[in-house]
């Protein structure tokens, strides 16, 4: 299965694509869409939609995951959130993919197996479930893959064999491997 | 000029086309979109932007204005008219339409004089200044025609020639011949 996670934001877009081969899990693309924030809002939103259409076309992926977005303390965000979501989702959904949200809790959960997990714990979940040597960057890709990742697990087909929490809890001989931002 | 005003919402979603023609202003079309809560959000998003481009596509507008969304109470909600913004506003940029957003406060300032003006005092206004026999039901078509109003009477080379706040509160007479809802 290929899984591309998005990150919604206006400013900052993060994607992550993961492809599953078993239990195995590579990360495929991942990376960041910025908009011009001297633009409008609504150009800004179009040139977002233009890149998430050029990137779900290219990778063709079976399942887009987007981050299930709530209120936020700061109300402009929250909006320009909202207001890049609907766009993503609508993107995916036109292109034909089946289309999945999951809350940051989910992702955290599914990833970490606490849902109360730091972003730096998350990131660094992400890193070591796809065998990367240092985390993924920009830290909006990182969550962008751990969507992906929370899609694998949380989907009864397709739940991979990672470590435990609490034996990851306590491997620090390997968590010190895992590269730091 | 024709301008069409946008009131976003993912279950509602008002539209309100006005016209200008010198002082005068004409109600050329006024509705709802409406999508089916029991679909998912990104079907109900791809329903909204075909609707829309449906729309705009039909009526070319010169302008579409678009309610410029905030925090709400009901963070849900607030997530879905986001959502919806979003969509609209990348509808009408990518049809080549000029965009501009306006608070509910600027469109109640604009309509009535006054930025506290309630609902009600709005919809009267917006069937007095079209020369209506009732106010546009629903009240989502209203708040869209408002909003059409408010930009005609914001941009500088349009402003109307319409009573001034102060005549109309003192007017019963003839707000008595408003239709109410």
């Amino acid at each position: 299965m290929f899984v591309l996670g998005i990150d919604p934001g206006l400013s900052r877009c993060g994607y992550g694509c993961v492809r599953s081969d078993g239990p195995r899990r590579h990360a495929v693309a991942a990376g960041v869409i910025t908009t011009a924030i001297d633009e409008s809002v609504p150009s800004r939103l179009a040139t977002l939609r233009a890149e998430l259409h050029k990137l779900v076309s290219e990778l063709h992926p079976d399942v887009v995951v987007v981050e299930r977005v709530f209120f936020q303390t700061n109300a402009r965000t929250a909006m320009s959130v909202g207001q890049a979501s609907g766009v993503a989702l609508l993107t995916a959904v036109e292109l034909g993919c089946e289309v999945v949200e999951y809350t940051s809790n989910e992702v955290k959960l599914a990833v970490t197996g606490f849902g109360g997990a730091t972003k730096d714990q998350v990131q660094r979940m992400v890193a070591r479930l796809l065998d990367l040597d240092a985390v993924p960057k920009p830290a909006d890709a990182a969550d962008a893959l751990a969507l992906a990742l929370c899609h694998l697990s949380t989907a009864p087909w397709a739940r991979p064999s990672w470590p435990t929490p609490s034996r990851l809890d306590t491997a620090k001989g390997r968590e010190s491997q895992v590269a730091r931002p």
